[in-house]
């Protein structure tokens, strides 16, 4: 049987990475890195320092290129789905091609693979004989919300998990709500009474983290996250917005 | 300055560990363990293992004995909010008396503190001069996901983070509800078309996974919750529900 280790790398700090994880990296015969262009490279690089750091000889490393997705299509869900059939092909031609009997392959996967990544999704769609293994990873919710000292979920309380296209169409469904995947800056539209803790590129040198009440601070996010996108080429960035936190600090 | 570090342990497996968390053990000078009786000795067991391996000289422990809370309490918020505030003055004696000026002090917290977890909302009220850092953790939330192998969120979909007496109280509000703290067994009121994925001791050599259709799976849910709970004296478990998730398995 061929085995496939989806790894989670953490949020972007080379130390996210967990003992579990840096153990399934030695474990690997043959990595698949999935270039997705020059314009992420930092975190192209990122992968291949921690397969340099953990991975055990005799190693391989088998690059390919990421479709395009169409990141303007209104339909979104649909052009994501497109994306993914295509990165299933991917992901069959490396097991089918790539992996031997008995070896083991492994994906690299950025912050937690349970969120908001398409890979799991992708491996479902592939049609070929393997077995495959999750290794959770620190997500940059919880890189995020460690950065700004702040817990996700208050006492008795839920959170919403969201994406900024969601918010944009919904609105603040909940009290705390969690954003990840919003490229228009959304939170502009919060009412008055939600405080915002945002933060980019998380536990990496250039990381920035703004906070404070939305009609105070969205001015000065949406400055930093253009000039940054600019200046950088690529931005990941997330926030939490909660109303009315107790000891709100501005 | 005193410092003082709320490192993220993980959901269990000791692998779970990140490096950033190792080495933040390495770099403190006294730990505080806040035992929470016998029954929960596994996880009091669990962070001795991880100051044994990862800790070094010189360094102290300090133990402390959990405020009682009264987990039968209707007025929940209360209750914990008055054991929030026992557990501060714990935090405040430990910075006051057991950390000299420039030494630095760690709580090691299960899973992600972020996730409910009181150990920040508890420093909040601690009245001394300390600073402090979060280092985050692998949550219950990823643990469980990862053993499942399911995605917590679906393309360009939410995702509902919330406990047992909400769910019970207000239902399913989406069609993916992740549940924390739940001792009732609030998903048997699950409509007929969700799925679940539940775990307890996620990452432990006691792991348990059940998932299926909650109408097939429900008694066999509780059954095993019952059985561990009573073999052990503890349990902590976590589950994901899914409303008709594509390629569902029974």
């Amino acid at each position: 049987m061929k085995r496939l280790l989806l790894i989670g790398i953490g949020a972007g700090d080379p130390d996210h990475l967990t003992f579990q994880a840096a153990k399934a990296i030695a474990a690997t015969d043959v990595f698949l890195l999935v270039d997705k262009g020059e314009a992420k490279h930092d975190l192209s690089q990122l992968r291949h320092d921690l397969i340099a750091a953990h991975a055990r000889d005799p190693y391989r490393i088998v690059e390919a290129r990421d479709p395009e997705r169409d990141r303007t299509a209104p339909a979104y869900t649909a052009a994501v789905e497109n994306w993914r059939s295509r990165r299933a092909q991917i992901y069959k031609s490396f097991i089918t091609d790539e992996l031997a009997d008995g070896q083991t392959g492994a994906l690299l996967v950025w912050g937690d693979p349970a969120l908001y990544d398409s890979t799991l999704a992708a491996l479902d769609e592939v049609e070929a004989e393997f077995e495959h293994e999750v290794i959770p990873g620190i997500s940059s919710v919880s890189a995020l919300t460690a950065r700004h000292r702040v817990p996700l979920t208050q006492v008795g309380r839920p959170v919403h998990i969201t994406t900024g296209r969601r918010l944009a169409a919904e609105g603040t469904t909940a009290d705390d709500v969690l954003v990840m995947l919003d490229a228009a800056c959304a939170f502009t539209e919060a009412a008055d009474d939600f405080h915002i803790y945002w933060g980019a590129y998380l536990g990496t040198p250039d990381e920035i983290l703004i906070s404070g009440p939305v009609t105070e601070v969205a001015d000065q996010i949406r400055a930093a996250r253009t000039e940054a996108r600019t200046r950088k080429g690529w931005i990941m960035d997330t926030y939490l917005l909660r109303r009315t936190p107790p000891n709100a600090e501005s």
